[in-house]
């Protein structure tokens, strides 16, 4: 009996059945070639945002890195394990994206621990609180405004650390360099889990807006 | 105009004519009462293997960490940002999976640039370099291997790095509690780009198989 | 010549030829037996949010009071005319109305100007800048946090504004007992100028959503 | 369950499927551009008497005031929180209309309140009683004039009243200023509910007068 989840065991097969049956030829040059996705995105771990299903991505497009928040640590030169910088630094100086997308959602558990710092750390490690420390000043600034709603604090805050995720993304010289010199765009999007929503990122203004199809 | 790549705009698009549409009830079910993955997978940033659509999974089935080369620091509660272990404390304590897997795959780069050290590092942070000396000891002692080639050195680390990180994951209390009450099982999995494979290991010798579906 | 803009000469003509002609029944019976509206709706005097409009709403529908920012002066028995507060008595007690709805909207010029108090009053008289001090702690309040952009303090504002107003509503004892007797049912709405959306407030929560069609 | 009354609910539907789906670019438009309406109108809060509904005006056109018995109190810079100044002075010096039209219209409730003070008062703030004791020098002379009719004296007040609140316009220095220049034109009107005619007040006169169509 194979070790792996049934769920998992029957997905697979119908992948096998289904996307790669109809797409080895583009696999099999994948693999060949090797990758050459020109988007990145960064985004969250969360089972209700999977990139390549909200961009009906295909293998080849998208080089994805999920973490809890899709945060982006600042640029930190120190000898530290940093998977996040890791993966920015393969996507742009060996891969060479074109597109960086900072994908955040609504309900996002880790902006909800980040909002709600008065629980008990999960762990003597703490490993989420200290992750979502990244976002610890706009958390607790928006944490005083009784004004706004929880839900409200909770999208403000989403929304408030995609921005800053994309101005972090800045602090790295290769991201910076390439940026100015108009090879590489920084973007920010903003999935809303229960209508299926995507509002994107206006550079210009910092606003999330939903793309106008017409 | 929207400040999102065409590629992505057209993709989401497909996504609301499609699955979101087809699937619309399933999406608002999983924004009001949460989202409650039975699994976690930490897989590869790598473009041609998203977990998704290798496991034909949808929204609300998979709780997804993806960095260069599906890695897994070990426990280290120092107050440095962990985002993997964040991520994993996460999925076991708060959202309480009965499974994790750790998924490698074929050609990986990042696994391909450990194995290859003598190369100049990709930036003066080499974050890259580092976050791959996580597996620096099995791949020097491969580099060395000269009997191999240098695709079957590269598939060996990409295995004993799976190995590697499903030990890794012991080192938190967390999981070892709750894998030694049965609550909590860990698997590895490695998939061959070209051939759509998947290769599964099994828990006890460490070997990768394929599945038998009959 | 009529002393009335051409534009609303015309716009009579229609609405004679038009709504009037097909519905002169109703309008006679609205005459001969008074209006008994079953709701009030306090808007603004945006020409972008005629509740009528929004509302597909035929005469004898609503009892609309409109000023600026859709505010409610909480209740003041001061002997000062006090007009909104006049209509509200007058819908509640002589019209006995079921439904209050505070009706809201996106890019409303009073909260931005609440928003920006810096600028130069209006006029000596500073009417506007007097009114909306009625929302002048949460303007401030807001106007301080850098992290939101622009626009989404405008959101914000607009969206805790109506919180307010219905929760001034219910300073009014006459508001107060009757819902608190079930006899009359307070809302609030938030219209989105661009998408033609409406937003609805959650009465418990305070949160905005988007009405469910399904 | 959106917490909205029926009605309301599924005239926004047929607004969004109808009006909206018809003029969203203008929506769009008068959204990204603002609002630049040429004409201001004072009118009453009454159901049956909407003056986008009897001007068949769309987005964008009309800036509305409704309050009971489309009432302006004259000018009074004296700190308190006035409503209709407010949205005055917003209208002319803000927006700069063009026109400003007081529409008043028969079996005004307000207009009857105001005839009959013998009534006990609605609550004891009594803030209709007070509201219309704008027009109570007129109306006190009327209540006295028992050779007309009750309907008469009605009639006769709302027409004398709209008068009143045209002269009252003039009491603000900007209006004023802008008439004397010949900036902005002031106008009257008066709807019958059972007719649906509207009377349209002559400048010079003062008098009501049905437009000639041909």
């Amino acid at each position: 009996m194979t070790h792996l989840p049934d769920r998992l065991i029957a997905g697979y097969r119908n992948f096998m059945a289904g996307r790669y049956s109809s797409e080895s030829d583009r696999y099999r040059a994948l693999a060949k070639d090797g990758q050459s996705p020109k988007t990145m995105v960064i985004a969250c771990c969360d089972s209700r945002a999977a990139p390549e299903t909200i961009f009906d991505c295909g293998p080849g497009e998208l080089f994805v890195v999920r973490n809890v928040a899709n945060l982006v640590p600042p640029y930190a030169p120190d000898g530290q394990h940093h998977g996040t910088s890791a993966a920015l630094e393969f996507a742009v100086q060996s891969l060479k994206v074109k597109h960086i997308v900072v994908m955040g959602h609504g309900r996002c558990g880790g902006i909800g621990a980040a909002l709600n710092r008065s629980a008990e750390p999960l762990s003597p490690g703490d490993f989420i609180g200290k992750w979502m420390g990244l976002v610890k000043p706009a958390a607790e600034a928006l944490a005083e405004n009784e004004m706004m709603t929880k839900a409200e604090r909770q999208t403000a805050l989403e929304r408030i650390s995609i921005r800053y995720q994309v101005e972090n993304l800045r602090s790295f010289p290769c991201v910076k360099i390439l940026e100015d010199k108009g090879r590489l765009t920084l973007h920010g999007a903003w999935f809303d889990i229960s209508s299926g929503e995507l509002w994107v990122m206006d550079p210009k203004t910092g606003d999330f807006e939903r793309p106008d199809f017409e």
